[in-house]
């Protein structure tokens, strides 16, 4: 991966990206504060989806780490889990944000929100998914507690600190910057920040 | 309710039913042993459905209980947990079963699976909701231990014991007595049993 290959992910915006089979894409943390929702489609058909609940129930756990595959809602695995050099525990049990989501919390009509920052940067590809499957929320800290009590935390990652996955079937990715300015999501000082993140072909076995 | 009010969700298959705003559905583990996949979708937009995800978001925690109030993916309060005889603790986590879960472990294709049993229970009341949401999935324990480890094991639920809901919308609610006959799901051993559900109005207050 070069500096040149970094993509913006704009403070409370999305972009998306195509991989193909065995491609990289590296999801940076550049200030450390950022949520950042992640979700990603089979390319030639947007209708499989990588699927919290599915690779919940084949990992049998709440929060996935590097070695971990991640299904799609057909199972057939999509994505691989190479490094993470974060303190990892990413949540994957709350839904991405939506406009009614901050009306209900007092914010004004018009709030960005990550169900529309999916679909704005997936038509940036030609692609309507008709769906807003449950994030991945990389960095986004929701541990769960003692009688399943789930608590909103600050990020706990570093500037610079990055998820990288490895695409094993060709994938559409696309990530929001949380535009959360409401909860602890962005770290509870009501800026998001923009993060980045790179597709690259790894380097080959010498 | 009356026993009149009864309907067999079948051993391993499907069910559903409209419902009227301020109209419940009691799902009865007959048996006790089984779990009971269970969707609701709003009955004039099946786009809108209840949510594991939103309502986890908005209840901040991963098991539901009598007075919670369920949310679809819109957000407006949908269903309303009226009553609960069993331990509770019924899992928000794991995917609905589908035919490649039972192919993945080893069983045969063709298997009946809970994803298939809602498209054909939804069927008969002529609707098509061209998606299968997280299911909300009564008397199936998967407990979160510490480090975020999902255990899967028996049901705790007596024979007999059931959840009750409210629905505070018109609403379809289907169910899928699953039919796994795999993993401790239904009791480790192999059998689905019929369920029941009854949709009644309440009691007028006197």
């Amino acid at each position: 991966m070069t500096d040149a290959e970094l993509v913006t992910i704009p403070a409370g915006r999305g972009a998306a990206a195509r991989l193909r089979a065995g491609q990289r894409v590296r999801v940076i943390n550049t200030r450390g504060t950022q949520c950042v929702d992640t979700w990603a489609f089979v390319a030639d058909d947007v209708s499989e989806f990588l699927s919290m609940e599915h690779s919940r129930s084949i990992l049998e756990k709440i929060h996935f780490e590097p070695g971990d595959v991640l299904a799609p809602n057909r199972y057939a695995p999509l994505l691989e889990i190479v490094a993470d050099t974060s303190p990892g525990g990413h949540d994957t049990l709350i839904a991405a944000c939506t406009e009614e989501m901050y009306t209900r919390a007092g914010r004004p009509a018009g709030h960005a929100n990550c169900a529309d920052n999916l679909r704005a940067a997936l038509a940036v590809l030609g692609v309507d998914a008709r769906t807003t499957p449950a994030p991945w929320n990389l960095f986004m800290m929701a541990p769960v507690g003692a009688g399943g009590a789930i608590r909103f935390t600050r990020p706990t990652s570093a500037p610079g600190d990055y998820v990288e996955l490895a695409a094993l079937r060709d994938v559409i990715v696309a990530f929001s910057a949380c535009p959360d300015d409401v909860y602890l999501t962005n770290g509870g000082d009501g800026t998001p920040t923009d993060a980045h993140f790179a597709v690259f072909d790894p380097a080959r076995p010498s």
